[in-house]
């Protein structure tokens, strides 16, 4: 019997990137079947044709992968569809849009992989992350929290700051700390407040966040990652190839996006094949972020 | 060489469910390309791209499955196809549109066999459909026909049920008897005056058309089925899961939307298996019920 | 590790014709992804997310086919996907919108052939394409040059030909000479002043463009060849079946469209095939040509 992978995106088209890592899952016989331009009130109808034609002992073989940028429409579609499931017609499930989950993955890894490169835990360290009121940040910080650090976001507008921190406490139950950056001397305010071990850039493509004259006064900080791969990155001198590598005389490790993104990659893999494991999975963040260390 | 199924829809989605039944039909190197959206004037351009491409004695691999909600559009749709082709290059085709074929199919065969299983056959029985003039109460009457019975179908106004009657006259050429019904007052005077073994309801979900306390009269009835999954089902104290079991203490044999849906289920994975067993098919109602005996 | 070829078209629907030539050529495990409706400003986008998730190496088994029937924006859309790929993330690519390279390549094997038959060469012969500033027309004489012949074009307004001639010089380096032909006289006229030895009609179906009282006045005729599949034909006697047989009691040869198709259809698959030898391979009209003779 095929594994069926129903892709859902409110795109206009299935990312090809998102269909490649599918293909490319250690999942034998996969049909991938992309949904374009899903509104979530299309859910319910496709849920019910999915989740139908199968005796209900074979839906491991069926599972929906919700792609496309739009997270919270994705969020939203993924409550949609789980709410039409019902015993026994209850297939596995994933939301990954805008790639917020696998990439707060990788980040995370990335960072533990430094950490503990240095003979030291996640457990009681203190990370920043800037402009991290995004999908991707939010997670990040989740998932930081969960490993036992202590986390705060920044954001452009406290505002901003202060109703993602409400979003990642209801849906994670993680409590970040807010600041409000949007200058160079609010990063050095901010820094000084916090004083991280750990300092995350998840801001737009091609804009540094962090610039060296200000990173370089913090004994404190210990690992740096930044999510953006095209230059000029977020923090500066971080290379987007840069592997948990020391930044030379600085006893800082960097981490870069192209590395952040192997580790995102080989994750993506692993939760498609992850949902033909067992049917019925609702697999969220932190299911995720444990696949990758399986 | 790959089997390539051709999927037309006049829907904005191709149906997963039709997907994954052609997906788990047995026919090995399958592959599906949908087509949504498509209009009647699409189907000829459509149909030269599918069967130009492959020398004509391997077009036993091609074949097109007409799907989506419309049962008049995809009527439309199949014969614009046929006409497209030509000899040599003939492929074979179906049309199960809203799965009305495949459901009628599962309802007659289903009837058929509680009328065995009491040792009878259908040769001669009388069977009412209610609110049967759909695409898929029709199609049971022209079954029914087929096997000998004599049909009458009921509809909310005679005008329909005429037109209805003359269709499948035309198009099955079998003889159905109307009513019109819209109250239980009515149900309740066609019972008397058809004097039916079996009776089938193909209403809409969750209303139920045929009270009990009116279907307990009539020591006729032999064998109640209806193809409404969810409650109120359409005969009360038929369930759903009812399969072929007596209802208790009547006599009467009840069958329920599930276990005509295993049927129909069964039925059109056959169908595309058969669509690959030969070129040129043009597989209509008739081929599809003889399928399920197969 | 699967295959992905990335189909892209302008067109409402992914062509049946190009996705069967694809799944009918020699690459296992081969998945096809349609993509249509596709804007040249789409391109970007799509391919980034085509490029980035398989490791640089792995890169020979992603690859894009631009199909659908707008000649100039499929040029388009591969100009844009070509400068989207950066060093290591390049993946092969053609585009056959129309079906132009490929018919083009078809044509001129069988005149090629035909040519040969006969013991001599295609180098300093004369061929003249008639309704040949289309883009099949065009590539024709692009690949006819190639091979050492003199070229002269055809079209209803002397503008266009000039036109169509510049852009044949800038893309394929080739020299053609113009003709304005609208009539039966000025076919005539094209005839005693080119004296060609090749005839092509590459004019739309169902039209004849050259006559058999012109074409037989014409000793230095040795060789016709017409792509249009509907009657009546684009030479007179010239059958759309006919594989480079004399045109009875004349010495010429006649190729029509049917044979032409099967090289066409042949070379796609090869090109398909093409795709996954190399990455990075830009795959224009003499590569296919080439992959013709392969």
């Amino acid at each position: 019997m095929k594994k069926v992978l129903i892709y859902l995106s409110m795109e206009k088209y299935a990312s090809p990137f998102d269909l490649i890592e599918a293909y490319d899952s250690d999942v034998s016989d996969l049909v991938v079947v992309p949904y374009t331009g899903v509104d979530v009130d299309d859910v319910p109808g496709l849920i019910n044709d999915t989740i139908f034609p199968r005796h209900p002992k074979d839906l491991v073989n069926t599972a929906v992968f919700i792609g496309g940028h739009d997270v919270v429409k994705g969020d939203e579609m993924m409550d949609k569809a789980v709410e039409q499931m019902f015993d026994p017609f209850k297939i596995s499930i994933v939301a990954d849009t805008d790639g917020s989950n696998t990439t707060a993955t990788g980040t995370v890894v990335k960072i533990k992989e430094a950490i503990e490169k240095k003979g030291e835990s996640l457990k009681g360290k203190k990370a920043i992350i800037f402009a991290g009121t995004g999908p991707v940040g939010l997670r990040i910080g989740a998932l930081l929290v969960k490993e036992g650090a202590k986390v705060a976001v920044t954001s452009r507008g406290i505002d901003r700051a202060m109703a993602a921190i409400e979003k990642v406490k209801k849906v994670y139950h993680a409590e970040l700390t807010p600041y409000e950056v949007r200058s160079d001397e609010a990063t050095l305010n901010a820094l000084k407040d916090f004083q991280p071990n750990i300092v995350v850039t998840t801001g737009p493509p091609k804009i540094c966040i962090v610039k060296r004259e200000i990173w370089e006064q913090f004994d404190c900080i210990e690992v740096m990652a930044d999510v953006n791969a095209y230059p000029p990155y977020g923090v500066e001198d971080v290379d987007a190839n840069d592997n948990n590598v020391e930044i030379k005389g600085t006893g800082k490790l960097g981490v870069g996006a192209l590395r952040i993104g192997t580790v995102k990659n080989d994750v993506q893999k692993k939760i498609v094949a992850k949902l033909f494991e067992k049917k019925g999975q609702v697999i969220g963040l932190e299911d995720i972020y444990e696949a990758a260390f399986e």
